[in-house]
């Protein structure tokens, strides 16, 4: 009894050390894993306090799937506690699963959604905190409207690139470049209105450098449509303002000033002069150059855009109409502007500009497979180019197709496309011919493979429409 | 043997099972105190990924204390890995701790950083954080440049405090009243431009008025000075634009439009109507009226106002004008107001405008107790108001001192109050007399005191110029 006791016992005692065994090794590993865990955690939210809620709030809105076809914003729509999905074009349904068969491609505006992906893949590095107490001061301590260490990433920026020359420039910020393509117009035409500037641009040309000349009906200029119609004008009473766009909005061609002599100014809008649009052949060195970061990083929604200015009083100028129309740039966006350049800058832009050619590439042979089954449309020809930040020779992948319709009855093409459930910009928006139409390639991929799938049909006639 | 081996082992058991409880208490009791810790964390760390980093990037930004006379910013100057302290206007030093005894006290500008230390004590509700990939379309959803979110709840804001009716108003954002301002005189003003029309503001008024409409030069408008001049001017062949200030800036009276008729519109620029300068007698109905969250919140940086219009056509073309201009308000910015106003709602603005009013209180009672000791000069008048919001008559607080030297050798008053190390802003900034001077009070505490000290040595003759 003693022995099977003992033996009993003794089982017991085993099956308890091994147990305690399993216990402590267990409360150990634990234990060590939570440390480890709150040690790793010090360097990332081991300390945090207020900025805690604010950070998991705007985590809780990404987290929102919506299918891979929409995203969810921090200040969208709010139901049930969770803000909405925001659905893309064709897309819809609460969780934005729900494809909208009957429903037009867009490929109109030119919103730079291509990038989002790449800011998706940095979420971590791109993210911004703003305290509530974050720079409420009209001016920074400067007493300037601009923020010197964004300033100062610029021209690291540029000189990483090697785009733009920013040695001997001033530099002014806008709301968006559409604030200094106006500022830049009235800081270049004279005070005196008894002889107006004369605002010009070549045909095809961005509609908005009209539009704000004719819109704010400044006395000082006037807007006189097509540059080469003063080519050979050489006794104007006034000045002669010229916008010069490189990379053009809508072709992409890299075109250069029309105009020449002592009464020409030249703005030079360099919206697209990025490697993911275009090869750099140099850079530039101009007296005026309009930049922003909506086809840079892709952030058009923030409205920041800079001018780099070569003439002091011209910069004066400039910098006095930002003051008066809207006392400088929110400090919001400037904030997140640096947070955002600080991203490119750390690699010298590769990792994003290799990103965005990759992708505007993909897009473009994929167009052109689409496109080559007819002749009824042709595409802009640009001829390769020299990069010397990509250090080759490569074929230019614009933002925009500058669609022609080749067939003599097509003589509206926007019409064309409209009845085949695609929405672009058509050539008399840009006081060009109607046989054009702008269609945008750096939308989302949704966007991108609607476009190509409606594509697809009208060239292959299966729309209704016999294709040559 | 076997007994006392028995007896071993059960004496083993018994210390192995008291282990087993103890290790496996200690188990279960440490993880669910692990689990109760990350479930606790849910709701502010626990599942932070991709915005911890930026988290304590702003946090250790924010714990520089810069000895209570200044601030470092998440994106100011970065020496030795950490951004460097700003200082408050006479102060200096690595940390702001050095007071620099000859510098002049700063009451110019009307910087409002009354608000900071409320913002500081509402850290955690008014952070937010701006992921990289947030909003980067040029519109909405909606296709339009402006949070819906935001609109709704300004409309609340304006019911809760009682100071504006916005039922049948459209609602218009705008880069800070600034750009709102022209865009209503813009939209005031006819297309043709055979009859421009004659903008007008009573003196004193705020300079902007005139200096937009002069620099911006368009065809449409021209200003034309004080608005009592024009009161007899019954066949004027142009439409008048009338600009009514109320409370005033510089003088804090709430202003009422001088004139009437069918061919005067009025614009009614509402930025300091909020409780912590005046009473709210009731809730205003304009045609028109600008606010900003300049003076509201204090975030002046953050270049944020919004119009309230009645007429339907007016609204489209206020709307076109930032459309054209800026493309409208920063996403970045938007984002932050929602979640700056979103404080306010959460107790109708209860406590921010007790914070404002007893600050500003305060400030007065200081101010004119300073002023008492001598004739040499004197301060505005502002009857008490019966303020709906604080349901009470109270006497108002405004944003600034409009000062008169009284004696008849000052004529120029600005001279005077620059010469005891007082910087403010003339008279004739606002086209008034010379004899006036503006100091603001709703700057930093140092500034205030500052103020004071440099006051009460003048008033007290200490400065070497005999008081009477």
């Amino acid at each position: 009894m003693a022995g099977s006791e003992s033996s009993i016992y003794k089982s017991c005692l085993v099956f308890s050390l091994t147990a305690n065994l399993f216990f402590g090794v267990n409360l150990y590993v634990g234990r060590r894993a939570a440390w480890k865990r709150s040690s790793d955690e010090v360097d990332t939210r081991g300390s945090l306090s207020w900025s805690g809620r604010a950070a998991a709030e705007a985590e809780s809105a990404a987290a929102e799937e919506c299918s891979g076809h929409g995203r969810a914003y921090l200040d969208g729509m709010v139901v049930d506690g969770r803000p909405v999905c925001e659905c893309n074009t064709c897309y819809g349904g609460p969780d934005c699963s729900l494809f909208l068969p009957s429903c037009s491609a867009n490929a109109d505006g030119g919103d730079p959604l291509f990038l989002e992906p790449f800011w998706k893949q940095h979420a971590e590095s791109s993210a911004v905190v703003v305290a509530g107490w974050h720079r409420m001061s009209y001016s920074f301590s400067d007493y300037t409207f601009l923020s010197r260490e964004l300033e100062s990433l610029l021209r690291k920026l540029h000189s990483q690139v090697g785009n733009a020359v920013t040695d001997g420039k001033h530099i002014v910020f806008g709301v968006g470049s559409a604030q200094l393509l106006n500022a830049a117009v009235h800081a270049l035409s004279p005070d005196n209105s008894s002889h107006p500037a004369s605002v010009v641009a070549s045909i095809p040309y961005y509609q908005l450098y009209q539009m704000q000349t004719e819109f704010f009906d400044s006395a000082g200029c006037s807007f006189q449509g097509d540059a080469a119609r003063w080519k050979n004008a050489t006794n104007t009473t006034g000045d002669i303002i010229e916008f010069v766009t490189a990379p053009n909005n809508p072709d992409g061609l890299l075109n250069e000033a029309v105009l020449h002599g002592p009464n020409v100014k030249t703005i030079y809008d360099r919206a697209y002069y990025w490697p993911h649009f275009t090869g750099i052949p140099s850079p530039v060195d101009e007296d005026l150059s309009i930049f922003t970061i909506s086809k840079l990083t892709g952030h058009a929604g923030s409205r920041f855009g800079w001018a780099l200015i070569r003439d002091e009083d011209v910069y004066q100028r400039m910098n006095w109409y930002v003051q008066v129309n809207t006392m400088g740039v929110s400090r919001d966006t400037q904030l997140r502007a640096l947070k955002l350049l600080k991203v490119l800058i750390e690699d010298g832009g590769r990792e994003i500009f290799e990103f965005g050619y990759k992708m505007m590439t993909k897009r473009w042979d994929r167009l052109r497979k689409t496109m080559s089954v007819t002749n009824r449309f042709s595409l802009q020809k640009i001829p390769p180019e020299n990069c010397t930040f990509f250090q080759k020779v490569r074929e230019p992948t614009p933002a925009y197709a500058w669609v022609k319709c080749e067939r003599e009855e097509d003589r509206n093409c926007i019409e064309i496309l409209n009845a085949a459930k695609i929405l672009g910009r058509g050539g008399s928006v840009f006081h060009d011919d109607e046989r054009y139409v702008r269609l945008s390639l750096i939308r989302s991929d949704d966007d991108f493979d609607d476009l190509i799938s409606r594509l697809e049909r009208l060239a292959s006639g299966e729309d209704g429409a016999k294709t040559i």
